[in-house]
């Protein structure tokens, strides 16, 4: 059997990932370009995430099974993959926890990517998850400079530098990146989605709120506590958007 | 009768509170969060607010009577209510005035839930309702820590948490709550919709004035003149905001 | 022949004033609230408006004859009409010129009806209209208190509001009222929408551009001959806009 | 054979040309103004524009062919062009290695053509084409008032004024025009539409940082490092944005 279009993963799983490529594209995390990706389901060795194509058009048929060892497809034949998939097997591989991992350049989030000493603290309580005991300042900067030197094309191209990328993440939930996006995890594909559209939410939020005044940032214990609340409800926001997702996509490949 | 799609409450009022809860989502006014409830037209003692599902997907079906005394249901078989049901409860009970409530996290007015100092006055004549004699400098700022600590998840999760939440609010039509949303009363279901929208379309303005120098608000009187005037319109933005609610609503349970 | 629903005006008028209606809901200029009329093209004593509806929904059954002299409708059966028919009255009585009139709360226009001292310069060659000899430092601003008190509803709710409105805006295309709006004038129906909608977008690009430093506006020569040019392509955005807005157009009354 | 809605170029450059035209007004680079053309893909000498009409509109009738020499049509008999020509033109003619041009009013990079001294730096990686060896600092900003005087109607209506607007392109990639726009070329028609999108973004981008602290650009390496890998990517995009335009076009003329 073949890794392409083909997978021994869960029937849900596959169906789940084509939908959250849509609903991240649909709700303006993604454009032609980021990815999202789910464990396997049955075995924690391996990821699926879809050959090198534009989020809003991945079909069952687009998703291929990788190596969580090397970020290279099990398959010999597998179709071109996107630059970037060492962003997943390198945080696979360095935090057993997550099982959904998404990678974007979320137009509101890329500010605080940009602005030296900007911090994209948790301060609405749909947010709480970019804060909290493990994150206390809100999410870390990647400096790829720091890594690759100042003359890279700021892509996580290797195995090394994403192990630098998960180690920056460290036992958080999102990672921004200079100059280019934002890496979110999750215990589950659906939890990924939700993050990864809440964390635009929240910074399209600050962007609105600093010209103001001093703002007022979740403590560690309510983003703690907000965080556990509201991924108890993600099946309401999910079925929301995939039925929106579903219903305005045409796949066309 | 069960009190799960049923009700003996007027068959133009479920309608209606069908109809503005897919309003206050095509608005922008709620995300797959948010709720909008009615005072039962036949008996003050009870309210009717969806089950635990997006506002997007409210069905008639969906719609659950609840008593104002204690903010749960009156059918012993009631599907999973929303959690901050004791926001509705608690408002009900204090404001005797009061026919319909509207939860929400309105995007443009959570910087003014978050920046502490700004207030949300009324600048615009659309949105005298925010100000007048009932609330001069605009809504006042519910902060849950004087309350439920700075451990808490930010909702309004109990009966003494939503009769606080109404205190705070008083005599006023707009109460904001740090770091979450706000709520929006009214003595009529399309009239709640009605300042919901606006109260949007205020903060929005006044994030874009801000910047540019001093505001001037609307005086006491202002507000409450043009609160009388715009509220006597209100079936003109109703009528619109229901035609198109309806013709991109397609029902999905 | 009643004045309602029927009129000697062209039929190609007629079809233009709707499609204003529906031309300017679509590009974000009216909610629902907001009109257009335009002069009589055969009688420069009346004018043509909506009877009180929201822009979006205006048929042509819906368009009612006023007289200039009065703002009062020719038919006695008329329907109920818009509150502030006064402005579209006075306007066209003082400026002969004249031949359409466009009210709104145009969106990014509304801060530099709010913000003392922002003044709405043209800084882009497609509103070059909102300067020139005729207004050099762009738009005045009209406080409605100079004329009605502080506890007014903002309204321009008689002739000698209507009257004071037009002293305000003078030669000039565009009066900006504090709190409020603005209203539009042109010496055509299509070149009255175009403005409406350049002036929008020339107030979001001054919102973009403040806050980067100082801005350079159009000197009053460059704003005439920008004006002239322009006016020259109206029919370019017209029929586009006509065209989408048909094509999302399904009246409903 | 005519040279209005007939060419020997390549079929598939005409289509292109058309999609070019749709894709930049639904991705929000052009509106009712704003043009496209594409160097003639069998004779340098020549480039293909449509004639006078909104971008939204164009079919494949309305591609018109040029002289790079004059900015004029080769066919007597063709209809009326845009105004704007010669930046086209004049663009072809100093750069022999660029094969297509853009002119917008991009809203997000209006106000760097507005507020004097803000640059708009490469700042995310999508938009290295901005900087590099070629342009370090961003794309210069052509003032209109150098050349023309103070009174213009800011158009580039001359040869002359082209061949000013390409001295100041230079080898650069984008060039700024005060109070007015861009002009954005490329190697290929789909890399122009391509950094017309992301010039855009990243002024929005920029828009979005820079009240935020320091803002911490590309290095010129970096620009070109990841100008070169993204415009590796360009298919992406453009099959994305192509299925989308076509699913949204309803051709009328």
């Amino acid at each position: 059997m073949s890794g392409f279009a083909n997978t021994d993963a869960s029937a849900d799983l596959v169906r789940d990932l084509v939908d959250a490529n849509h609903i991240l594209y649909q709700q303006g995390i993604v454009d032609a370009f980021g990815h999202v990706s789910a464990r396997h389901d049955h075995d924690a060795s391996r990821f699926l995430l879809a050959r090198n194509v534009a989020p809003a058009r991945v079909c069952a048929r687009d998703i291929v099974q990788y190596a969580v060892a090397t970020g290279e497809p099990l398959a010999s034949d597998a179709p071109r993959g996107y630059l970037e998939r060492t962003i997943h097997s390198e945080i696979y591989k360095a935090r057993p926890d997550v099982m959904a991992v998404v990678h974007n350049h979320s137009p509101a989030v890329l500010p605080f990517c940009v602005a030296r000493g900007a911090r994209l603290k948790p301060v609405c309580h749909m947010a709480g998850f970019l804060g909290g005991a493990d994150a206390p300042d809100g999410p870390a900067l990647f400096e790829i400079r720091d890594h690759a030197g100042a003359a890279s094309d700021l892509l996580i191209r290797s195995g090394e530098l994403g192990a630098a990328l998960a180690r920056t993440l460290g036992a958080a939930r999102v990672v921004l990146m200079r100059g280019h996006g934002c890496t979110v995890v999750a215990p589950s594909l659906r939890v990924a989605v939700f993050r990864a559209v809440y964390t635009e939410v929240n910074a399209k939020l600050l962007l609105g709120s600093l010209p103001l005044g001093e703002v007022v940032a979740l403590t560690a214990e309510e983003a703690d506590a907000t965080r556990i609340t509201n991924e108890g409800q993600v099946t309401r926001p999910w079925e929301l958007w995939r039925d929106q997702a579903r219903s305005e996509h045409s796949p066309a490949t």
